[in-house]
């Protein structure tokens, strides 16, 4: 059984208490009910720092106090995938940030989606959005930079700095990122998980293909 | 024309109610009057961390309350460079550190400048101090080391650990970072633009270079 | 004479004051009494952070408030070594973190010794714990990973990320981190610095090993 699946009376309480304030305050934050985080300590280290002190005011997400979100409005985003959740990451999505059903990006990770232009500081280069599929895990410290395309079911290695697409399937590491070797299918199933609130449609039917 | 000379009301506003306070808090702050950054925030996540609860008190510039600067005394810069203005960046100037105009240091950059012996943690080695030229931007979670010289108009690609020298007018990358390519001549003029303060004259006399 | 031998009145009102606190706050902070940091500045940035708003409660040393220590509990270590006192550091020690006497880790580090299941992220592997000999010095924005064994007296470069053992009396460095040269042995001896606390015998006993 899933420890997503053990629910006792703490955890009941915990949600009862504060886990309608994360659900009124995040309107993206899609979790399992129990067992993620704990919803005080959601009020403690987020809530208060982006709802009461402003830093990261405007994302509907929970995100760290040391963290960054630029342009929330332009990112998409699934189920799983609270981007900036951890300490030092830096999100800017000025040209859009696309992200599938549980990704995770580490402490210290930055994604780019728009340099500023080398000859031109004060102006942003534009190009694509960074697209990233579903189950993909960004170890610690990597970078990912504008216009990159990460597939589905893959894994960068810490310290990566992905300059380059990365296709499905994959593991891949260094700087620059480089695919090492293919990558089993992703194996956790996520039907049987009761959620912290109703998964909209459009999320939901991707719940097959993990 | 450029954003920075685009004045609307809001902009006119935020300087009269909160610019005078940004001026006389951070007397080596340079950066154009309108468009830049807004001086409310300013107050909310700098001068609040900075002034009011001490940390990095001494710094003459903005810096975030996630970055720190060591022995800001020993730093000289020029305009529109205001290093551990992005969040984890770590600036440490026992040794020296001696920066142009228009640097930009990007979120998890760490700008090094005496390395703790290796034999004897507690001392700080000596070396020559770090000299970064003007229109030199530094992307995200680099690191450079005690001693280096990066000339005018580089461009340090993320990620990178710059242990050697850096010849004007190149992008350089990796780990060790190396030059890739050499670099078109900087764009950007700043002779329009209005700044927040009058630039001194020794600082002044680097625009036509730009 | 060393640094930590100069004492002057600032330095034992400071203690007089502060030091008592710090002490009773943190049972496993071993360092110079006198001339390390000022007791009134771990007050400041590490006592309110962790013993008032609750950010790394548990974590019997100083940890700066932009830096995460995940079960602290499972962590050993020595004197002189305090992970986590520097910005942006991420200890996870899920699997045990074994650390030496005289260990500095620096800004931007991340300790991993638990990865996340590639192919189910909600599970940790397991692996056995990460463990660093005494007097090591790893560098900014580097990344240790799960298992890795680092030997006495090593020095870790800069922005490495260490996926592969480390022997005794080396300088490695890169993404991966390799050895690229040996090193000097350690040269500073601790026998004459007076501490803020006892020392216990078992980690005395180190000294001689100096």
């Amino acid at each position: 059984m899933s420890k997503y699946q053990k629910v006792n009376w703490k955890k009941k309480l915990d949600f009862l208490l504060f886990g309608w304030l994360v659900n009124w305050a995040y309107p993206e934050y899609y979790r399992p009910k129990y067992g993620y985080k704990s919803y005080r300590k959601i009020i403690l280290y987020n809530f208060i720092s982006q709802k009461i002190l402003g830093i990261n005011r405007k994302t509907p997400w929970p995100v760290h106090f040391t963290s960054i979100v630029r342009s929330p409005e332009k990112i998409q985003k699934g189920i799983l995938c609270d981007p900036g959740d951890n300490i030092g990451v830096y999100i800017q999505a000025v040209n859009g940030i696309i992200l599938g059903n549980n990704v995770g990006i580490s402490p210290g990770c930055k994604i780019i989606s728009a340099n500023h232009n080398v000859c031109q500081h004060s102006k942003h280069d534009t190009s694509p959005p960074i697209i990233i599929g579903n189950n993909v895990f960004i170890f610690a410290n990597s970078v990912v930079l504008p216009g990159v395309k990460i597939g589905d079911n893959v894994t960068i290695g810490a310290g990566s700095v992905v300059v380059k697409d990365i296709p499905s399937n994959s593991i891949a590491v260094g700087n620059p990122c480089r695919v090492i070797k293919a990558k089993e299918p992703y194996a956790e199933r996520f039907e049987a998980i009761e959620f912290n609130r109703k998964i909209p449609e459009n999320l939901r039917k991707y719940f097959s293909s993990y």
